[in-house]
């Protein structure tokens, strides 16, 4: 049996570290619907330890607060009402200084029955669950306050140089998929989502794909060639999100004396052409394939050819919507709301980032997000049949 | 050689036979930005025949009106600047008339060069394309009319005894799909649009689909049942859209003294129990499935299973978010915008609907709208794994 | 006793006669919620008629359809429901012609109630309340025609020759008005609305006022100044509306070729420097008066001096809010909302238009606006103290 | 001369004083447009007298941080670029803590100026007008926190025992005033805003007006009256907001086992049947006087009466718009910005409320308000001609 205690105590502490930087008042607003406070993931993380677990299997448990199953649930409307998204910036009680309480709380509950000899083997499963949610709202966390902090004209420095970027492209060739039937979907032991499973065969046309990822240089030249202007590389929405928004360049990029610059966890710094291109929504991701007379490759593509990729720095939009595998089941009550709620109008992304949590990547994750977002570790792969 | 000039003539007629039950005043409002005015719809197909086939290939061919280019584009945007849609209905002029004179003065000159011996091949390749893009046009104007007379308190006639309906279920038993690779995609001679080709294999597990589409009873269970009123069975931006527009019917039903009635091309009428169901969207498609435990066909599934089904009454949702097929190109030039910019957020229909105009269905065609939209007429299968 | 029933012909054709150079397209649509379709201007003044004098006082009258005080009420509540006025532009039937008749239908029956020895007092008021009512909306009626075709990129022409403008400025000076105890308010004989009654007294300190509107090329000044660029001369609100809506010139103003053009019911013109300006907001007046160094005129200084003033080309912005006067007392009754329910938002504008009706102007007349719309024939008088 | 020190220091505390009960995170939010942070309010204040003061009179004089003009302006466009309304509740930089030490810099740089023997002339008058903002935005900072932590659904005490409420009415009688001509605008010494200056003269007719203000169960009989339902009692746009807006009672208010409840500054209370009403837009305040059958009080009735009235519990609607005086002057500059700016759209509000600082209320003094907003602490005086 794994040693439970430990793992817990590693991955609730990784979310508390990721905020030391902060100061109390970052932890409150939020700026725009899909960025979240960070008071509130910290708060929300919790309340799925207590909601599902403490609740359901500690004896004599008494929750710290019995509004906070109002305030700190998400989508899982079979819990209780959720509260309206819009309104979490706004809530400047319970403070900090509570949620860190209610986190030390629950951690020693959870500790205690973790250790428990006679601890049900649902705990188990649940307490993978609740980790692996934990580590997917610890990557949120960071990109939320990336949002935040550079949205704001001081360009105040998260931590010192804190950065996203790990190695340099040192190589940019193709590579050779065969065509044939294949495997998708996971297999095997450990921790998967619900989206994951009903591994099934598809088939796949011969196909090419880039071994590592764009680089910021390689998206300059599409932005000096007018990418940003020329409609016919644009999907329909696409053209209309560049116009509205005014769009000509990545999220936290800014032209400074004709240099491009760009926001980071270390604050204001110029653009390095050779690091990989980040912050690009899946519209400026299919504009630079088309511009590249390539395509995006398909999430399945993608898991085929994952082994012998570079991958591990962006989530790589695929040109795949997102929605059920073959063989989907919704699991039974609130748990089951877990992603199935959102298989529409989102696309795929595959891989991981440079602020995906450790141990929470595989080549069978699914993650997704809409078209027009930019505020996540987003980069591009190319492929052509 | 085809009777071009027959065909030509048979389409257009075909448009102008829609149009003849309206008044002037019908032709003009456009009350929601997917739904254009019978005008646009009447000109917009004309341009297309004057655009790309007489200013290219008859000989001093002289433009009806100079300004109608910028008037009746769409999103072509590669020839001229295109009109912001939303304004198109508020533009009174050019009036009907001319319209109908725009009309006849492009049938004329179009019939005099389907006439010549010496055509160019590429004429009759884009007079198909044109062909097909009218009768495209011929099924939205009716089911744009509809929204525009369906949504007048005084529920106007469109034309006595005038039915979408066509016949009554008479069984709803499933068909067995047995897993296996399949070749998706147009193949053969004919006409087919851009979307449809790139003939490929596809990896189905084995499946039963339902034989004929859901009835108007069936559906009146689900509300009965509170299916409107029940998050679990939704996507969450289905529930959003419920919620947002209180949602509680398909389009056009109200119910008067406690009984369902539905606005018809014939007037307001009871809602026939077992009718086929029509006007619902991609949400209430998939909360209905939900529902009865089952799910919604991909495309894939639908286009093998169609030469066993019955179709052909509703268009059908499918469970595919519209996505290139793997080997899908873009042709060059303005021709090539046709289909490819919209492969983004909008899902599948398969099949083909009471108004589509004669000709115009295929097994392998891809309609697709967003998944919000009820006003064409859309209709539900269910399959299950 | 007045010939009620040659009066009442008379102002009924005359909303006949604007709409004579109209095709039956441009009665349709409602571009702006503020601009309402001639279709419902014909039909709603009509409506008035039947609602209060035919449906009152003539013996037996049967209406002519029941449904239309539902769709052709305005803001009067109190007679059933009323129709939300986004929708008006979308309502293709009643067709032009069934309004036709239905104005001839009232006004068939109205001569006959007219013409009747035994008439009751009552309906002499009513009906020139009526005929001052649908005096007000023949105004609207042509301004709403003039947004409609001058917002159509082909500019089509209302009445070849006709024009608003009727005489240039000979002077430009200043009159002067001693300080005192003015009276304020409609005495005498004749018609008035209710806002106009309650006659009392005001104080005025000493002030001039300039006897002539201000013309164009004294706006052109005002914008090669950079008047539209210069904050320090709005109100707060009114550098919102230019920054928000990007105004850089008086609506239907077009600058081609570096020489400012202007659409009016003849077609496309260029501005005649010496005509009086038109189609300006308050936003705008108030900005021009204070790069002028000077301000807009109260309405009480306008109603005093307005016997020694030339006035009637165009509605002029006053600086006073549309408030009651001192013994406003609105009336009992659906004609009681006529005009009290307007009472906050809105500037008063004093004088008459070129557009205005004949017999429909008085120095006490006030009219009233949002101070952000341009479309009515609004200029600019000013004041300083 | 007055002891510029003292009287500097005691208003500058005062702001720190009502933020004492305040946790870091309530400085940070704003929920809507119109409710600034407490942060902000804070920064906002000592930047007046860096920027007006400091910067112009004190020798080498260094600005504490050069980016805080830009973060914390206000409408004063002419001192560099103004922060956009809408953002101030995202920037969680500069902290708390330093809005503290840039207050305490500027405090003590302040000082040594005004305790300085040669001061010039013109920092006397700058001071003053200084101390007047500050103690205005004392109030909103009361108001916008109490809006913060009442739209909580925890409903945070902010203060144990802290009440608005200062005493109940005795008497609700009529005071009588008879016509004639009265002097309205501030005279004599001391300090005013300048939309207060412009002594003269206004005529009025005879009125009664109350002694004391509307109370809460006086208000409970106009809801329990249907008074949120009945369209004639409202104005147009006034009818507007209650249906878009849903709202059936004054903000704040919960109906609690059908029991009226209201958030107060000391937490969730029942509502005090013989307390001041408090929080209704001028949309309400004008509907209970039309339900009443009276009428508000224009600002020239109210000053005119105030000395023989009670007044200083709320802030009063008054049905008169916010205009200039007759000989209003817009002062030279970045401060001339002060008043005149705001000039339309919104209504003026006399007397005082529990929440004005001590010494910021005079009878002539003009508060303003848009017509809809319900957060400031507004109440109701009737009054009849």
């Amino acid at each position: 049996m794994p040693d439970f205690v430990a793992l817990f105590t590693s991955v609730r502490k990784h979310s508390v570290y990721l905020c030391e930087p902060l100061e109390t008042e970052d932890y409150v607003p939020q700026p725009v619907v899909y960025v979240s406070p960070a008071k509130w993931h910290l708060a929300h993380t919790t309340w799925f330890f207590e909601e599902f677990i403490l609740k359901q299997f500690k004896s004599n448990y008494r929750v710290f607060n019995a509004k906070y199953s109002f305030l700190f649930n998400s989508y899982y409307n079979t819990v209780g009402d959720k509260l309206i998204r819009t309104d979490r910036g706004n809530l400047t009680r319970p403070s900090v200084a509570e949620i860190y309480n209610y986190r030390n709380y629950v951690d020693e509950k959870m500790c205690e029955l973790l250790a428990y000899d006679e601890m049900p083997d649902q705990v188990g499963e649940l307490l993978t669950l609740g980790l692996n949610h934990e580590q997917q709202h610890q990557e949120l966390l960071l990109t939320d306050m990336k949002y935040i902090l550079g949205h704001n004209p001081l360009f105040p420095v998260y931590k010192e140089g804190f950065s996203l970027v790990q190695t340099k492209n040192e190589d940019i060739g193709l590579l050779s998929i065969e065509s044939g039937l294949y495997d998708i979907g996971f297999a095997g032991e450990g921790f998967c989502y619900d989206n994951e499973l009903g591994r099934h065969k598809v088939f796949l046309e011969a196909l090419e794909i880039q071994r590592e990822l764009v680089t910021n240089d390689e998206f300059i030249d599409f932005i000096n060639d007018d990418g940003y202007k020329r409609f016919d590389l644009w999907l329909d929405e696409g053209w209309q999100w560049v116009n509205q928004n005014n769009v000509n360049c990545p999220l936290y990029w800014h032209k400074i004396d004709d240099k491009w610059h760009n926001y980071t966890l270390s604050g204001l710094l110029p653009v390095e052409d050779e690091d990989i291109l980040a912050h690009i929504s899946y519209y400026e991701a299919q504009a630079y394939a088309q511009w590249r007379g390539m395509r995006l490759p398909t999430e399945f593509e993608w898991e085929v050819a994952a082994d012998q990729l570079k991958w591990g720095q962006r989530w790589e939009w695929t040109s795949s919507a997102y929605a059920p595998y073959p063989n989907f089941k919704i699991a039974e009550g609130a748990i089951g709301e877990y992603n199935g709620k959102f298989m529409v109008n989102q696309m795929v992304l595959r891989g991981a980032s440079a602020s995906t949590s450790v141990g929470h990547s595989r080549k069978t994750y699914r993650n997704f997000f809409h078209p027009q977002y930019q505020w996540q570790l987003t980069g591009i792969r190319l492929a052509k049949s």
